[in-house]
């Protein structure tokens, strides 16, 4: 009881920047890197040493003075907050390219997460196979979920089909939406988490900062 | 330069909400709405109506009381501040699922970049045909960026490569990229501007909000 508490307090902020530390620290685990201190992590990341130490110490503070922080604990730890030890699984509903290309990606299983079915409405998709699985009817959706627990939909459906898909799955037991329909995915009725992916945004963000970099070089000659 | 001054004082957080106002304001055009309050806009966007006002007046205010934002010129605004009138040019390395992917996907497009190169260094995938381009040979790809004016690189090489990669390409000229090779890719020694992509992170924080949702609903029995 008094943990749970305690995890509700971690702000989200804290809690989006928790994969990159997931990231970095597996990083070190690979290079038998066993401990490392506040101010080293600080420079591999690029994040002030005090607001690492902040972070990590939301979850009960895992560091030691003079010694730093254990790597394999920590991993472990964040590992757990992050919920990649609770064996999800995911279905993805268009298998499209990019549905093809997150099918194929180790992404899923390196934090945990088991793809159990593939879904699309073409024929000339329906009954491929991709990433291992046989891509089936999306009309048989419905009976797949009544007879296999998933906890995850990753849609990569046409914009216009989203919320349509969304609120099928919600009704079928899907809890959370990972969703790169390139529309703003809302189920307020429904009590379900989603994460809205807009890949161009970067892209965006990309082209502002080279337009800045050209300008300043401009404005040096 | 005066221009130049006020717009360098722009916040990177601020730049970062840009492309969302970017997509919701395509949306309004699409829907034929001339006009928008900041009150609505922030509705649609869930955001305070104070932040959208604070946001937008960093460039200088589009906004008249009472009668709200005029959507295509506040569009155009937006637009023009991101790089999208700019007629960049991106080249795409490593054609494997995400890279074709990516190559066939409209988000190049809509945001005024246009794909000019895809090269890949398997034989299997050398010459095919993706998104109306040839696959190109990787070991060619100076002598093509020497020939042709390419602003990004796209990266979907593996995660080993990425480095090497990303130094032979900003040597080339090459001033922004858009890493998916799953690495931290930082390159001080060149002026560049580098927007590293982590697919997995919001997979993970999509699994640590389920796993919050799940202990709420448990806490309710």
């Amino acid at each position: 009881m008094n943990q749970d508490t305690n995890s509700k307090t971690i702000s989200n902020a804290v809690i989006r920047r928790l994969p990159r530390y997931f990231r970095y620290l597996r990083e070190l685990i690979r290079n038998d890197i066993t401990r490392i201190s506040s101010k080293e992590l600080s420079e591999k990341m690029n994040v002030t040493a005090s607001q690492i130490r902040q972070d990590l110490n939301c979850f009960g503070g895992f560091g030691q003075q003079g010694y730093g922080y254990n790597v394999t604990n920590l991993y472990g730890k964040i590992s757990t907050i992050l919920g990649t030890d609770k064996g999800y699984s995911a279905v993805i509903v268009g298998i499209g390219n990019l549905g093809k290309a997150l099918a194929n990606n180790p992404l899923f299983e390196k934090r945990g997460v088991k793809i159990i079915g593939l879904f699309d409405t073409s024929p000339e998709v329906i009954g491929n196979d991709v990433a291992g699985l046989k891509v089936l009817d999306y009309s048989e959706i419905e009976k797949f979920l009544s007879e296999n627990k998933a906890d995850i939909a990753v849609l990569t459906v046409p914009k216009n089909k989203g919320k349509e898909v969304a609120e099928k799955l919600a009704q079928c037991g899907i809890r959370g939406f990972w969703n790169f329909s390139n529309m703003e995915l809302s189920l307020d009725e429904y009590n379900v988490k989603i994460e809205n992916i807009h890949l161009g945004d970067t892209l965006m963000t990309l082209c502002y900062e080279i337009s800045k970099l050209d300008e300043e070089n401009e404005a040096q000659k």
